[in-house]
């Protein structure tokens, strides 16, 4: 169903909840794909959001489980947190491992382990075995179900094998192929084995150049690994080559969002980690994870207000030199920050080497921020030439403009590249360290031409 | 083969380049995917470029076609610029529909029309179909390659026809099922057909609710429903629900990267359109895409001077105001882009309603800013009393920061939930814009702060 469909079956939901017809509430959700009653909830209060969750499990603990599996990791703990221990481990155990092993570290820890000792040990241990792997790694996010078979097997079998394995297996389009120590030795796509023939063995069909991860493997080089060769899906080793784990491409997908959206909250010195931490963090740690970026943005602005102080005789002479702090500052600013944000995001996308390296990339953006600078140098200068009658403000307002915007994409280009030079994200708060130094940098370079050109006039 | 590896054959690559050993250098080449072949020639020079570019081609048009597909579009459209058209065409010719689709529109007007004219009609015919559909949207990006067969179809025939059908089709996973007339009526995995009955036919093994878009959906709405549904590929239909084509979830994953830069782009006002594009513009068109959120910016700047003019009486008495007028925008300008991208970005992933709506967000983030206004406001305070052994200064600026840091969380999350409601996309300059206000409403809100408490002190 499409999204804008589903969107208007909020409002008759919640007047059915409203009202307490929860038999009806229950056959509308009922025929919904879990995705759509996940969508659907976010809108609701919590009391509903609670109901809705209780009618789909006491329609079957695997709709539970599917639903719980499409929510915020933070709203499917607050809604288990409400349940008896045996009702959150019959819904864990109906999870795919993976799932299960996202979802739990998210639980107060007594609760996950009351529910790991309720669950039958074919059902805990793979989830334990995730758990061992550190996070955002291949090996904690992969699924430990994988469908492989012998490469001696010949292609009859295979066939027959698929056709009475499992249905739990994670989208199977791949088979993979081991050896009889379960080394991962080559990869076969359905479509090969239809189109083989029956008789010949795996070992001749597959193809011997399979890309695999380690364990160890960071996620962002599993999803880098996955859009850059278009795969479906991606074998997980462990040090031995032997496969124990399959990552599939929707959940690459959901690996990309996250860190692009770190990125984007990272550039704002607004803190690490996901955003439902970020949107959901007590005042306390909403304020904790701002400030380290604040404190820059303070020292900045106390080193330009000691900077003003230096020229307090110079603005006792010409006191309308304050009135244009702001726009020097600010031009400088947001130049700074278009080019600070053009790198970053060029850097993680490896689209700045395609553009010719980091260098001419930085010549550019300073070459564009110079011409800006004296285009709106002019008009500034101009314009307060004009209304004011006075050439004097309007050069050196003019010339401050020019220089504080391309000094600040120098900063703003370099920035973010010193930054990956010493191991640090690029994105890591770009934005409050790129503004801080070009009001430092801006006042300066605005009250040197201002006391250079009035000692020069007169 | 792995990230780490192929980076580590740029420099034996550049050597032998440099030599002149374009013999050996093909071999190494040969034996790479296109993929790493394309990271390969990133950070070389443009005239190595070419070299590898043309070894790839004498090993054959595929190759070149391979690599083509796997390059910026810009640096593809460089590489084809220097080929004779009938050798473009044939590389051309060789690409899936789409990605030739992508690069068409790319090439001077001249050269493409000259190349379409060249190749044969069964080939450039699905590529003038794609591009008789608007950019963006499903029918453009789609490949009109896509395996379907009949409902009546049994089984067992269906798996013959998937024997015999072209290698051409990307990818294929789903079967997607048609009745008589082509309309979209189901689909079924390869899965599944194994698992059937090889003599009951299609209909009945098919899955009905089969989720399909038309050529008309936007982009963005096909990659959010293939990453809601998980889903490996997408059937489009066109107005009469006939399947004219499929989307892949390789070229999902592109989209999301692409839309993903996109508004990280907009946000900090550096113009529309793909990263490629911001990167290699020209210095004309760089500024003229930079230059309207300029604009905005001047003009808050010279609004904030026109206040501060306002205040000369004031400033003339009380000169170190001046002094501290960029601590006080820029601990503003810090905490309303903090709030602002929260905003931003929770709205274009749906986090702000799981997080109870845009209001309830606001208030938190005012909440947080006005805290943390309050203990910077106290540092400022406490550090100019102690410093100037004068408290008049410290409480003025401390008062100001509170102020102007709660004021630009209330603009940062106000100013993209507003834009969206006019239909704006939210990400549209949010940096600049809020900057800008702040940097008025803190500057007004200081010299108010300032003249109150001057006034009311003595």
């Amino acid at each position: 169903m499409a999204r804008q469909q589903v969107t208007r079956l909020v409002d008759p939901l919640r007047k059915l909840l409203r009202r307490g017809a929860t038999g009806h509430a229950a056959n509308m959700l009922h025929k919904l794909h879990a995705a759509d009653v996940a969508r659907l909830m976010l809108p609701l209060s919590d009391e509903h959001r609670a109901t809705v969750f209780g009618l789909t499990l006491r329609d079957a603990p695997e709709r539970a489980a599917d639903l719980i599996s499409e929510l915020d990791r933070e709203l499917a703990v607050r809604l288990l947190s409400d349940l008896p221990d045996e009702q959150v481990a019959s819904i864990i155990a109906e999870l795919d491992s993976d799932d299960a092993a996202e979802l739990l570290p998210a639980m107060p820890e007594e609760q996950a382990e009351r529910i790991l000792a309720l669950m039958h040990d074919s059902e805990s241990a793979p989830i334990e075995g995730l758990l061992a792997y550190e996070e955002e790694t291949a090996g904690r996010i992969m699924s430990p179900e994988v469908f492989a078979l012998d490469e001696k097997l010949p292609v009859a079998d295979a066939i027959a094998e698929l056709r009475t394995s499992s249905e739990d297996l994670e989208m199977v389009f791949y088979l993979y192929v081991v050896d009889d120590r379960r080394h991962l030795v080559g990869v076969c796509s359905l479509r090969e084995l239809l189109l083989a023939d029956p008789h010949t063995a795996l070992r001749e069909v597959m193809n011997a150049h399979v890309i695999s991860v380690t364990t160890h493997t960071d996620q962002e080089d599993v999803a880098r690994l996955v859009a850059r060769y278009d795969l479906l899906a991606l074998p997980v080793v462990d040090d031995e080559n032997k496969l124990v784990g399959i990552i599939t491409v929707d959940d690459v997908i959901d690996i990309i969002r996250e860190e692009e959206t770190e990125d984007m909250l990272l550039m704002a010195g607004v803190g690490e980690g996901d955003e439902e931490g970020v949107l959901r963090a007590s005042l306390g740690r909403s304020i904790w994870l701002r400030m380290p970026w604040l404190l820059v943005a303070w020292l900045g602005g106390m080193l330009a207000s000691q900077i003003i102080g230096n020229f307090t005789p110079l603005l006792q002479e010409v006191v309308w030199l304050a009135a244009f702090i702001p726009i020097v500052a600010g031009m400088g600013g947001n130049a700074g920050t278009q080019s600070a944000t053009i790198i970053v995001r060029g850097l993680a996308t490896g689209k700045i080497a395609a553009a010719g390296g980091g260098f001419r990339v930085a010549l550019r953006e300073v070459r564009v921020a110079f011409v800006m600078g004296v285009l709106f140098g002019l008009l500034a200068g101009g314009t307060l030439t004009w209304f004011l009658a006075d050439w004097h403000i309007g050069v050196i307002v003019g010339a401050a403009i020019a220089t504080s915007m391309t000094l600040a994409a120098a900063v703003g280009t370099t920035m973010p590249m010193v930054l990956r030079r010493f191991g640090v994200d690029p994105a890591v708060a770009t934005g409050p360290f790129v503004t801080t130094s070009i009001d430092v940098i801006g006042v300066l370079a605005y009250f040197a031409i201002a006391s250079a050109l009035l000692v020069f006039v007169g």
